[in-house]
């Protein structure tokens, strides 16, 4: 124990077990390591250390993150509560009395802060080109799919047709915006917080500045009270998760609806589908699904650290060591979630015709009929009305646009003429789009353009 | 797998890993080997399986459970997908051809409602005695306090005073509630599913209510569509794990006030509080603030089941794999929590004297000479309003309550005469209550009374 | 203002309006009249006021209750924090003095729980009615679909097939649970905590027993502390709602389903559908969105109350006002929401005929023709395979089950024979269902017909 | 109704109100008459309406906003199903036909997603103001309490002695932060919708980048399907309030804590706090604990969101209508508790020398002797470990460091010599940090500057 100098008693077995965290918190000993280097390097360059110090608790710090990678040292929950305790202990063992200076002037409270903000600003950047692959390959399928024909829905009624490019290319929006999220994470975590001490800095004279670009950072947090109870960083990446998730949650039940048989629009790939032990003809979308409902499990762990911090009063509180668990399994689930979209996504095969001779028999091109009126300068509010009659003709009449006459539409309203026809022709439809945005193809294949030179 | 027959490719490793629930449901292990036992004996008792294959199949899952318990079998991730098929896998290395028999009429949908609804009723029964335990130790720590004088709070400004056996017995009060509330997760889990099959019952003949009492179950569920997708029961649960550990968060909070500089009232033992690794002199209440800040992750797990049910069509579908890792966590959080609250209870001392003198320089008794008022006739509002001109007054004096004579008393109101001093004796001030659930320490000691009857 | 003897400066206007209650706990007036008529009569029984005065007091509520009715009378906030102040002040008004007897050994604390749980005892009665009005509803549907032949899914991917009847029942299953869990709420709400005081009772002699029966509880709670801080019956009442939108979610997304132009299985009412201000031949299922979607508002004031309570430190804490808003709003969504449900359910129309065809060029009966093989003593996971082998064979011929020969079938497995072809009907698959709780229609017509003299 | 020319039967009453939002989106009507303005003017700039009808629609919205303003004209919920359709019913009435065609080429789903983010763009900047005056007036009330000496704490237990004004600067850190978040969501609201139709654009020769600069956008949205599901900048504004006000939740519960009877540091002003309906003497910290109360209501709005999000289909659904209750409750509750928050801090009084005497008697300065070890070269973790024999040393003699004599402190560790005394002065111990981001006058004055040069 770092601590206990002055206890009579041993901290309670199951109490230790309770409150150990080395299980989860092992996961940082790289970033411990780093910041423990760092520190001895600074504490060396102001005179508390000598050279010969740094050098052996820098070599001892190595050979001991090479002892966990090829697994000869692994701590154990029953012996050590936290990593930083672990590395010390065996950084003892190895280097003998020097190891105790290597805590001078630091607290456990801004060493975690720090392992924390290096941990953060690695997974923002792992997610970051995660997001970038799912990017690429939703621009790729779009590219192969600028005329594949499809309705748009509102409501999950069919409104208008558009483009499974352009359908897809919603997605691409979305998950930039997730990038730009990621982004202020990571600037919000670029703040050393080590030199900070337990709450009020130190009366030794640390030259924090010295840590700053050895650790990568590109300033210093400037109150350590504020310092070491800070977990915003934390809350905004849990929130960054969120948005994420919940984005490949909408995408994931699409891709179940398009896949049952009621759509029958998309064909995911045996690789990404499992069958049922009781029903030998199921082809089931699993990986879609688990997708779905593990952004509750995200939403989970948001409401986890949000419920910890509420009301905690300043500074450190034992509370702050609930952060970790939420956020690495907030990590881990949106990381691999993308990637499996991506796969899912890259294999998966689209039934491009499904809807062409469909959507000729329904009713999806009725906002084009209007603006036609609108065009000849019948006020929008009545050209709605008139197509409304014109829907209405048509099902007591049973038919469909495509049937109709010339004749029949100026029965309805005379102010229509043959040019009126034209807004029927589904294919054509989308070439029809004029408003930057649209699933016009021209636009569609630009913006497809614009995202390839950008992300390729 | 148990499934494929059908499938030209096999599921991805990186999808395989995705969806595996392997690493957290093999803590159904117990569960899934007495549910299958059931369901084997029901399908011999309707001649679906002879007898001998009924033992051969028996015979191996004991030995299954054996191996497990013993360190000899422990099936992995890479392998399995799910704890049910690692089983069968090895039933079928033990027993050859006869384990694929043991699956008839069920499906893995029934089969994990059935292990889940086990699960619970071990967890709630567990929950509760947990719960009596702690129940118990706060009895007989109020037991030794009946009169422990402390300033009952509203507010956290001190109102009016009560003992600390008096404070205790709220906490038993709201135990007793989760209690309740278990009974009632209990009871909701206590129809068996299986037999539901996938989705829609069985063309076999099979006799579900065979299976009822041999897993100890008081009913049977009456529709195959709602018994595979029900997850109420984990809902509930989770709920009931909410308000536990929020009354713990509650006790825990004033714990680490209690044991604050400032309150001075408890002092925990070493063994359950820790020190600094940077200030040699802190003493820190960890556990009761890792109890308060778990709490989060509580309610954090039942967001995470919320969010994943919502808004899920009949009947089965993947998300709901989703729902046992918060109910394992959940279960594990309070059932430490509990444990770890009542320990620290036990152990810790309490300052009997810290407020005796204290309050009587305080306000605390205001509300008494208000009541003596009232007694003499004098309207509520009118006595509330003359005991502020009472307090108004001292505080201008710089006096307190006691320091008054009954002279300045009459010069605030005359209707004031010598007994209304004994209003100002903190010493009698408990006796005095009159109300049933009022801190006087007759009544509080019959509660004891009682509840010692019932929880020993 | 009920307090402010002692103060020399008003709270300020900002912070009156920040701190009011009033807007929304106006709604308690009947509650808290009742509860103060009950309280008068207890202080006469017990000699603390006469009987003149009780009288006076008791006119004067049931005046004001009336105006309030009327709309004569109105309080606002700019002038009351909350409701119980605005009664007593008009009831001061009405009958002077006397007036200011009523809060004789009476705290807002006590007065505001007792209220709430009057109060919540009412929304659990209104609530589980409206929940009978809908299980009739759904059980009538059910009764004129018990032949309606549809997909029962699972994964979203055809299954088996089901009934529409058997589909409706399931909801009825949950609907009951959530009527088991309003009782519960019920049951947990009915101990009166009137008598407690502020947080330790009264040292007036109360008899808190004679107001047990005048409210209609069942008991009195048994710690003042605990009664006046106690918010449990709330979050186990907003567990309830949760637990009950959710239901209606799962329904309200079928219902989205089920009109959409691929399911074409269900056809909603002009009533109940809204069209769109730009797209003339839209009807979109606006109802069964916004029901879908109003259950994230029930889960956010669960969340709400919960944080809320955390950590909060006995007893009462202005914090706990904040108990209300969510309360009432979750209690008015679900009530509306269940009506809504029953409406759109009652004019709603059924396409019975949608599947029938289509489930003949289907796999659905797969698992039928498994179990036909488990008869025949072929263990499940073989005959699992055996009809895998079928389905691919279809697949690749182009075929459907229907379409098959015995001689193709005996080609796959020799042990098929001429009765396996049965299996293949469609039309008597629901009566060839033997398992308790399954689709078999004379099974359904029992459950319908026991529902029916349950519930009419 | 903008819709129905093809509806046989009306809209149920029931339904109408509770699918109405006209009660809640009613504080949209300035936003949805500048964008409809602005909308006006860029379809005559196209062509598609005259300069004359644009003069009649803009002249009779401006008069609309008038009327509003002047209480002269309120739709109802029973007439409107949101204030979009208010409007143009309105603006019909005073124009005639020509208000027809303000809804060219518009939609309800781009007008609303347009609304919405001129709303949050105005919401953004009065909650960043308001942070702004909450700073100010911390570095107010800190440039007065440089050298008021309090414990810092940890775990609630006195760790480090710290200035009030360092204890205040750590919130000017915390709210610096939520103002950069709240630009980011303002930076994330500032793209244009308007233009894209109900989801796919329009056939109209629509100039959406004409819209830009007349509503102060900086651009324009990309993809239609996209613009008009996209609620992210709505969640992340709930994630900013959601910090924003759990950080007022700690300063809150520091306050309450502060004016407890224990800690009898600040003392509340009589406008900021309350008193009791039954106990004269309390005064009541409630402005606080409704602030710290409220952080569960704006999590509960992120939560209702969130979920409301959760799985749905592109593109628009109604669900979608429930993100507004949401985010105008969470802006009120945070926009009036800051201000709250600042009046209650520019009332209070600091007991400036409440600590001064009880840290003499206190291990409060441990650190710094630990400190003082190690520039005599004692390694650190020895350092802290002698230091812990000092206090129990002291703690067996009941003396505190300032009672030691240096022979005492030598037999514990002979290192010590006379300088080590001056490490017990309370006085000088904030001079002695060395560290930026400490509580050094120096250093702490220095950020006060800083900080006014900055805010003021």
């Amino acid at each position: 124990m770092l601590w206990g100098g002055r206890f009579d008693k041993k901290l309670d077995k199951k109490a230790m077990s309770f409150s150990s965290s080395l299980n989860f918190d092992k996961i940082l000993i790289f970033e411990d390591i780093e910041g423990s280097i760092a520190h001895a390097e600074m504490l060396r360059s102001v005179g508390l250390i000598s050279q010969e110090e740094t050098d052996k608790i820098t070599e001892g710090l190595s050979r001991i993150k090479d002892e966990f990678k090829g697994g000869s040292w692994n701590p154990s929950e029953e012996e050590f509560e936290d990593i930083h305790s672990a590395v010390e202990y065996r950084l003892k063992e190895l280097t003998g009395e020097t190891a105790g200076k290597l805590h001078t002037g630091r607290s456990r409270n801004d060493q975690v802060a720090t392992d924390m903000r290096l941990w953060i600003k690695k997974a923002a950047t792992g997610l970051k080109g995660k997001n970038r692959e799912l990017q690429k390959r939703l621009v790729e399928t779009a590219s192969e799919n600028v005329n594949t024909l499809m309705p748009g829905y509102t409501h999950l009624q069919r409104a208008q047709p558009i483009s499974f490019a352009f359908h897809l290319l919603a997605y691409v929006e979305m998950l930039e915006r997730d990038v730009n999220r990621l982004d202020f994470v990571y600037y919000e975590s670029d703040l050393l917080p080590l030199g900070s001490g337990a709450l009020a800095g130190s009366t030794l004279p640390l030259a924090r500045e010295l840590i700053v670009s050895k650790l990568g950072f590109s300033g210093i947090t400037a109150n350590a009270l504020d310092a070491i109870s800070d977990r915003d960083f934390l809350l905004d990446f849990l929130n960054a998760v969120n948005l994420g998730m919940m984005h490949l949650s909408r995408l994931a039940e699409e891709i179940v609806l398009w896949s049952s048989a009621e759509w029958k629009f998309v064909l995911l790939s045996d690789e990404y589908t499992t069958g049922s032990s009781l029903m030998p003809q199921k082809k089931n979308p699993d990986m879609a699904e688990l997708i779905r409902g593990k952004v509750g499990r995200v939403y989970g762990n948001y409401t986890t650290l949000a419920t910890t911090l509420k009301a905690l009063p300043l500074s450190y509180n034992r509370d702050l060591q609930e952060d970790k668990e939420p956020v690495f399994d907030s990590f881990n689930t949106y990381y691999t979630s993308i990637g499996i979209m991506e796969s899912m996504i890259a294999t998966m095969k689209i039934n491009k015709d499904r809807f062409v001779e469909e959507l000729k028999h329904d009713f999806i091109l009725a906002t084009d009929l209007a603006d036609w009126l609108v065009l000849k300068g019948v006020p929008f509010r009545e050209s709605h009305s008139i197509v409304g009659k014109v829907v209405s003709y048509c099902e007591k009449a049973n038919k469909y646009f495509i049937d109709l006459s010339i004749d029949e539409l100026k029965k309805i309203d005379e102010r229509f003429d043959e040019t009126a026809l034209e807004c029927f022709d589904i294919n054509t439809s989308l070439e029809r789009k004029k408003t930057f945005g649209s699933p016009n193809p021209e636009m569609v294949k630009e913006q497809i353009a614009g995202w390839k030179s950008k992300l390729f």
